[in-house]
């Protein structure tokens, strides 16, 4: 089993992640391709870092993820190949793999870089901008195919790493903000469920206050309320959202990436009552 | 040969459909996975039950059809997987499978349906938000894999269906509705290759009266009238639809899925000359 | 190993391509499928053309390639298969292989045409509106298998090509148009590398002219530049383009396809220096 997936910035409509499938197919002919995404906005590295973060896990062991977002292409940011507990990566060395690299530090486990310094493992010729077909699609290929990752290139240990907002404890909860919009309009917070278990314990309630919306409680799913409501919940990740019931949060609220987010804890009424 | 299609509203930019990929090809590796739809309206349960029911035929005996279209997740609704005829399916169980149903008990062939309550099928954490990739992956996966339908639920027999709504017979011919938009503004209603057969018969010509436009008599196929001109004809699945060559009829129109759509059968005017 | 490629204007959301796909697997199920555009503008035959010749050499041998973009599907245009070179083709006969011919003449590749007329290698039933489900797809599928060419049609010596747009020498340069806008919104012209060698060769500078704006010199990548600059340069597949960094040129200088775009040589200032 070779599984690769593919996540980019090209769109789908000029034909870019089709050649990237092209050229993996005649190295490793046997490889199962999955798409992760194509439409990261251009050049946000930090949308595709979140992406393949919640993404990977579910994918199996010594799968091949490849990342081209890529805004450094044909400067000399460097390409890189890695294998990080389970998975493996091949992608840019801008970032992109912050988050995973957080938790792989976080669960204690190996980490293995190398820098791609090795052109026998590209295309014969390399132009400047599509790093994608020339350098990325043909190493996640031999990667697939069995070739150890010390082949195709020299260790390294100071992997770029971004900056990521964290959410910062407040006099009565959790500030973040929101990190991401998805398909339905949901609002993604920082915020994840172990910041608020101890609300839990302190048997208080949380409101959410999120732009310009004030939200009490939380529910577990949206079909519990009507259509149109707006809600807070914890995503499939794990992550504080923020939902309008069969609709977009997002338009209602006219959210944006980078908007305030908060997470107040109050003595539960009930248990006042 | 295991071959698994899936259809959802998840759209194609967050990555939930290749971490469905990557469930599955974890229980599967030989899966082939074919995407029908990502990008279902949100919520809207008709529009998959209509491209599932004209897709599903065309594709190899004992293919497994992933539906995720499921504004009632987390909540009671039943997951459920069946066998109807020669394909299987995979959904909530909110009506989706109407179409392919109806069409099962006209063509008399056996249906079997089982209510998924067994989760040692399913991955070991399920959250309340995405049992696309908790639940249906997984049982999509086992299932293309051997296992049989009745190891993973409980048979049930009153699968839930959608009120669909069927053009009307009228004095001169038939009421029905615009059901669906293409991609190229094609405009499809319920009236069917079988409706029309009574005019044939009748020696009888047929006007399409539609979205405020009449159009007199049927060309087999776009490219035998000059670009821009509205037609109206039978479309690659026996619906009829209005369409504008080389152009949008939906934007020509302005027409939207429920509006009123009448074929109208009256005498051949050249029969009458 | 058996792969093909998909190149349609039917856009993801009806279940169009996921049918050729079902139809593909149930006579060759080993096939690897890999999208390369559902996009293409509707009825553009030009886009893709271009899409499909600059992708194509990317793919392993003997790869089959489908396009159908097809406003004549249903008339007397004819449906063919080729072997070109390296690659196979199937595709409406339309003009949509014209620059894959002209490069094979060029070449000196032998090319096999063959119109498909054996309807035995068709679906039973055949629509007018959907060759791409009806005879298309089958048609790769029993290449891909390894059914030879002639078997599957009658050979043809005149397939039908377009007239395209060619850079023609001004004065002092080239002067050609634009051919594509891509996603990022690069505007990419149909000159190409091997006009602008006579400038290296004259030791002469470039100056890009284009949508109104002048463009002085050629930088290798984007990220030489700062973000929002506007530069020209040569795209990944050999073609003159502009781009702005980390942004869109065809927004910035609302640039379309058919726009003028010269390519003008000067005596290079530095070395005048």
């Amino acid at each position: 089993m070779t599984i690769i997936s593919l996540m980019t910035d090209f769109g789908l409509k000029d034909g870019n992640v089709g050649v990237m499938k092209g050229i993996i197919w005649g190295i490793c002919p046997e490889a199962q391709i999955a798409d992760l995404s194509h439409t990261i906005q251009p050049q946000n590295v930090r949308e595709a870092a979140l992406i393949l973060f919640r993404s990977a896990p579910y994918f199996p062991k010594d799968t091949v993820h490849v990342v081209v977002v890529d805004p450094g292409v044909g400067t000399a940011r460097r390409p890189i190949a890695t294998q990080i507990g389970p998975q493996r990566f091949v992608c840019p060395d801008n970032g992109v793999l912050t988050m995973v690299l957080e938790h792989a530090e976080k669960e204690n486990w190996p980490v293995e870089i190398v820098h791609l310094d090795k052109p026998q493992y590209w295309l014969n010729e390399i132009s400047h901008v599509f790093h994608g077909r020339d350098v990325f699609a043909p190493i996640a290929a031999y990667l697939a195919s069995g070739v150890p990752l010390h082949v195709l290139g020299t260790p390294i240990h100071d992997p770029v790493k971004l900056a990521l907002p964290k959410p910062q404890r407040t006099e009565n909860g959790w500030r973040g903000e929101v990190i991401h919009i998805d398909h339905f309009g949901n609002v993604a917070s920082n915020i994840r469920s172990e910041h608020l278990q101890q609300a839990q314990a302190e048997k208080s309630g949380i409101m959410v206050r999120a732009c310009g919306a004030e939200i009490h409680g939380l529910v577990d799913t949206f079909g519990e309320r009507p259509a149109g409501e707006l809600v807070a919940l914890l995503g499939s990740t794990g992550n504080l959202i923020v939902s309008v019931v069969n609709g977009s949060a997002a338009a209602r609220l006219n959210a944006k990436v980078g908007d305030t987010f908060d997470a107040i804890f109050y003595r539960n009424r009930i248990a006042d009552a």
